[in-house]
């Protein structure tokens, strides 16, 4: 099934969706795709052969973590990433950057890169564009990314045109020390914060560099969900359709099918896995929070027709107790159901794509939350906070 | 396999150990048999599934922590505790007569049973034996014990003395109140402190009240290990030998192999649990902590020749990582080893008392410690604090 080289192929459209595969020497990943959130070299609360079950075809490793602890260098000596965390599947890092932003301390930006403190011990580090591809290559990522200034919205125009400059010029230093890996890609992130103008140039002179795929990066930190989806909207004309294009840390199920509408092949997010170790489900009938004692004798599993044994096997009473006491257990089977229904929801987009009824299953998959709600099964839910590590 | 009457056979002795057969409409019991520590309804950090495939046969479950949280009667309300926790398997129940000692504030004990608060929320609860017993009646336990009282040791002979004879006289009424249940089970607990009269005393007053089994409580509750043997020594002669016997909250590997050798059948402890919450491993090679630096580049598995994908799947340097991490998986990984190795311990004696050889056996295990501690491949490791309830 995979290839030695890297490659992209849409098998269908639909308006502006498409789905297709990415493939590479380690595996197909069947887009659109949801990558699980393993920050430090683990989607925390989950067996890896669980993550694979459910169809998750790649995941995500946070390079600032990594380097810090156990260090880029140490992973590399122990063969690679994929065999320290037994995932011998596509991983796909970030570059380090967003979480130097809002983890590391004394953080100071220039064109060389950026010098900071860990936040585990103090130390001091700096990461320049070649420095975050070294690091990536050392712990043998299969799709690696450009280092990037990424700046909280709103935000001026002068900030957000000089960060998406900095990070255009970060793209040519990054695409030059990747260098030729036929395998492997690294892709370039738009910037340019809420600014269609910025956001437009920043594709277009990313599409000029030839790379192997885009992302969008600077969403989901904060604004409303109709600038996220209108600036996707605005940049996507801009990218080459030959290439895959990657939404980052989105999001929640309905940030995903509208992105996935409008052309996206690719997301992250912690929501899923940070959300079940805080007591907070998604389901096809809405979310619900497994704290409120309205489940303290509900007898029904979260979803009688889900294939995750999380998700069939153990009544909502019992989830509820598990996670009123804190148990190891409750993280570890409303983890499991969260990223069963992302990958289910995957799924279904991807079929429907096939089959040319996206906005008809888009409806149907609203119409199942909405039904929840109108049943009283959903529930309002506090959001988890949504940041780029796990 | 099961029937629908509570029993036990002994098929083979050698020496004073045993090995037979629990069996009731539940299911069968392999003995001398590792109960893993569920106390609020989960094996920490454990699917239940998992726990069955080690081999486990029952499970404990801790009457105070359920009866607090969710309660006993919303337990029966949603099936009983077998339903609740997915574990259609044996449970066997303490009274909770040990964690109200432990755990709960301003206990008052007299005649009549325990009244104490509640220490999740302050509540007041009064527990007698015949509470006792229905509660572990509601929770739907198969093997249930005695209220009794425990005592610290060292103490006094009158302390010891009353303490005795008190539970011999909760021992009638809990016979009473549990009555005539086929397939289940009512324990007595044999008390005496570290004084060998009233442990004689409690063992023979216990048997006259021809029980379906009998506990030796009130040990490894600090004593040395010579002297939780020694009383072990005294009290078997006066046990039924059709009886099965269970060292309640024991212990180590090493405690357990010699009290199988001195003629016990059934241990529970939270060590192989707990201690794998904190970073500490049990192998056929000794204990290990994988906390220590030495591991964080050693890229062999904890046992190579382990059934278990937890022993044999993952590289020290990895557990290493993710003990130093706090990661909910190093926490899953290394309660898994702990498990498997505690029920290939079991495995192991009841096949070497099959054959005959338990002696021998028993030998070839410790040098198997020794020669990891001579390699260097175990290692000091702090005692992991043994308590009732995980």
């Amino acid at each position: 099934m995979s290839t030695d080289q890297f490659t992209f192929t849409v098998s269908k459209t639909d308006g502006t969706a498409r789905t297709g595969e990415i493939r590479m020497p380690r595996g197909v990943i069947r887009t659109p795709a949801f990558m699980p959130v393993g920050t430090a070299g683990t989607v925390k609360a989950m067996y890896p052969d669980q993550v694979k079950a459910l169809g998750a075809d790649v995941v995500l490793g946070n390079t600032y973590h990594l380097m810090l602890r156990p260090g880029a260098e140490r992973v590399a000596q122990l063969g690679g990433l994929h065999k320290f965390m037994n995932w011998p599947y596509p991983i796909l890092t970030d570059s380090g950057g967003f979480q130097v932003m809002s983890l590391a301390a004394l953080r100071k930006i220039d064109e060389t890169g950026v010098t900071f403190q860990s936040h585990i011990d103090g130390s001091t580090h700096v990461m320049t564009p070649e420095r975050s591809i070294e690091i990536q290559g050392l712990l043998g990522s299969d799709i690696q990314m450009q280092l990037d200034e990424c700046v909280k919205l709103p935000c001026t125009d002068e900030v957000a045109e000089k960060a998406m400059r900095l990070s255009l010029r970060w793209a040519e230093r990054c695409k030059i020390a990747f260098g030729d890996q036929p395998g492997k890609a690294m892709f370039g992130i738009v910037q340019g914060g809420a600014m269609e103008a910025l956001r437009i140039e920043s594709a277009t002179q990313l599409s000029a560099l030839d790379l192997k795929g885009y992302a969008i990066g600077g969403l989901a930190v904060g604004e409303p969900q109709d600038v996220m989806l209108r600036m996707i909207e605005i940049v996507e004309p801009h990218l080459p359709t030959t290439k895959p294009r990657y939404l980052m840390g989105v999001g929640t199920p309905d940030d995903i099918v509208e992105a996935v509408r409008r052309g996206i092949d690719m997301f992250d997010c912690v929501m899923p896995t940070r959300a079940g170790r805080h007591g907070q489900v998604f389901t096809r009938h809405g979310r619900l929070n497994m704290r409120n004692a309205k489940h303290a004798e509900d007898t029904r599993p979260l979803d009688a027709e889900s294939k995750c044994a999380a998700s069939n096997s153990y009544s909502r009473a019992y989830l509820h107790h598990l996670v009123r006491s804190n148990e190891i257990l409750g993280m570890m089977l409303l983890t499991w159901n969260n990223l069963a229904y992302y990958q289910e929801l995957m799924a279904g987009l991807r079929k429907a794509i096939a089959e040319g009824r996206l906005n008809d299953h888009i409806a149907e998959v609203k119409e199942g939350w909405a039904a929840g709600e109108r049943a009283g099964i959903a529930e309002h839910a506090d959001n988890v906070a949504i940041a780029g590590e796990d």
